[in-house]
């Protein structure tokens, strides 16, 4: 496996393994890899013959009262990771590279950056969607691997990459949990004990939305209701937003119906959790 | 020469260019061919090995006031020039197809976009941003070339390429001029026989630049005013905007130093017109 800084040497690598009419699988992260990161990796591995992996903490989509300094960084770690799954190449390219003084562009995608997490964190998406558009400018994959876990942002790649003609097939990947059910994040570990405990609420809610689904519940604002009561329940939670939006338009849906998301935000204790299921109606 | 509607295919015709190691040039246009196009198409045809030229009238760079509905299609007439040149492909795609009802993502290049004709065309440089990360995306050229007569495009471009890491060299190519100096353009046929006389006061003012900042004038300020001046000897002119600014950063200079560009947009009658020179002191 190597480890390459410079964008001219990991283009120049990408080339080469088109040339050579290979695959190439690319799994883009901010580091701090855990095994969400690795199953997106394993199944990049699986069915591409050339596996690129980039850890890039993206500067650009952090707000300013966000945790761009204290999120964890582990380079040693991930790379030793991504070696031990076969990735052939670690991208890690360093931010003034990547963001020299006089940058200018941007890439959004409307509407969908707007709802969910975009209401809360504004720029965010924005900084997402131009960071990957170099990301496959500069690694020209074939298919590029992004976890439900951030089933936002992953929708939002997806539109970018079609509206923008990339040559680049998105995958989304099944989020990974814990057994008592939280969704793996690389923000845990911020979590203090009781509100490790606390933090199972998330995926408990998401659960009891399902099940009154199933039940036959179709009312959005219903179900949203017995959720937040379910997450006040917990001393150190405090829920930012639910929200049960059409799959395809991120749109606020009424009546359940369809392929619906839903996805929540909660503050437990100092840290921000997301988590997201889909269902079928 | 092939004619060429869908994507799909021009994307798979510039995959088997690139397999095979030929060198592929693009000269996006907007149809209505002149000989400045013409030019940019001969110096692709010098340059490269296979020679891709699109023409699609680009909606979303017009505003809603602007010219979109009356400005020229001449199809037929384009697709023999480029025949002519000795094109390979003339690129040619249905608007539904670029922007289907759901598209939703912009390519912006800040600071840049908001100057000079930025200021009264809002949005204009996204629209133009936009459809060529399109159009780059689905051709994938090697090299691509623009024409200095839209110098602030041609910079926009260059940066956005550069800054979103697009495997592709941009190049510009010189202003193409009539024989009394109006430089050419599409819309120099929207001008009444007067109106086209008044016109050549672009030029005219620009080389009057040009002289004073050889006599050692180095007064932005003052060549301005001078310009103006003599624009508005001319009937049929009403000047938008005149500014002489850093070539790189487009920032406005008040004395003059480096490398600069002068540029211009002036109403003659209905019609918009726009001229620059890049001068280097």
């Amino acid at each position: 496996m190597r480890i390459i800084r410079s964008k001219k040497e990991m283009s120049a690598i990408s080339r080469q393994i088109r040339r050579q009419e290979k695959t190439l699988g690319f799994v883009p992260t901010m580091g701090a890899l855990h095994q969400g990161h690795l199953s997106l990796i394993q199944r990049a591995r699986e069915e591409t013959d050339f596996l690129v992996v980039s850890i890039f903490l993206n500067p650009i989509q952090f707000g300013p009262e966000e945790d761009f300094k204290r999120y964890p960084r582990v380079f040693k770690r991930d790379a030793r990771l991504c070696r031990r799954e076969g990735a052939d190449v670690v991208f890690y390219p360093k931010a003034d590279d990547m963001y020299p003084a006089d940058f200018k562009t941007s890439v959004s995608v409307s509407e969908l950056s707007q709802v969910l997490c975009g209401r809360f964190r504004p720029g965010h998406f924005q900084g997402v969607a131009t960071v990957v558009a170099k990301l496959f400018n500069i690694v020209s994959p074939d298919i590029a691997y992004f976890g439900q876990k951030d089933a936002q942002q992953a929708i939002i790649i997806k539109k970018m990459a079609w509206d923008l003609n990339m040559p680049v097939k998105i995958k989304f990947v099944s989020t990974v949990r814990q057994n008592d059910g939280l969704a793996l994040s690389s923000r845990n570990i911020y979590l203090k004990p009781k509100e490790r405990k606390d933090a199972t609420v998330l995926y408990q809610a998401l659960n009891l939305a399902r099940h009154l689904i199933k039940q036959g519940n179709v009312s959005a604002r219903d179900i949203v209701r017995r959720m937040k009561q379910l997450i006040n329940k917990k001393k150190t939670a405090v829920v930012q937003y639910i929200s049960i939006v059409d799959l395809k338009d991120l749109r606020p849906v009424d009546k359940i119906k369809g392929k619906v998301l839903i996805a929540l935000a909660v503050w437990v204790g100092k840290t921000r959790l997301i988590d997201n299921i889909i269902v079928n109606v």
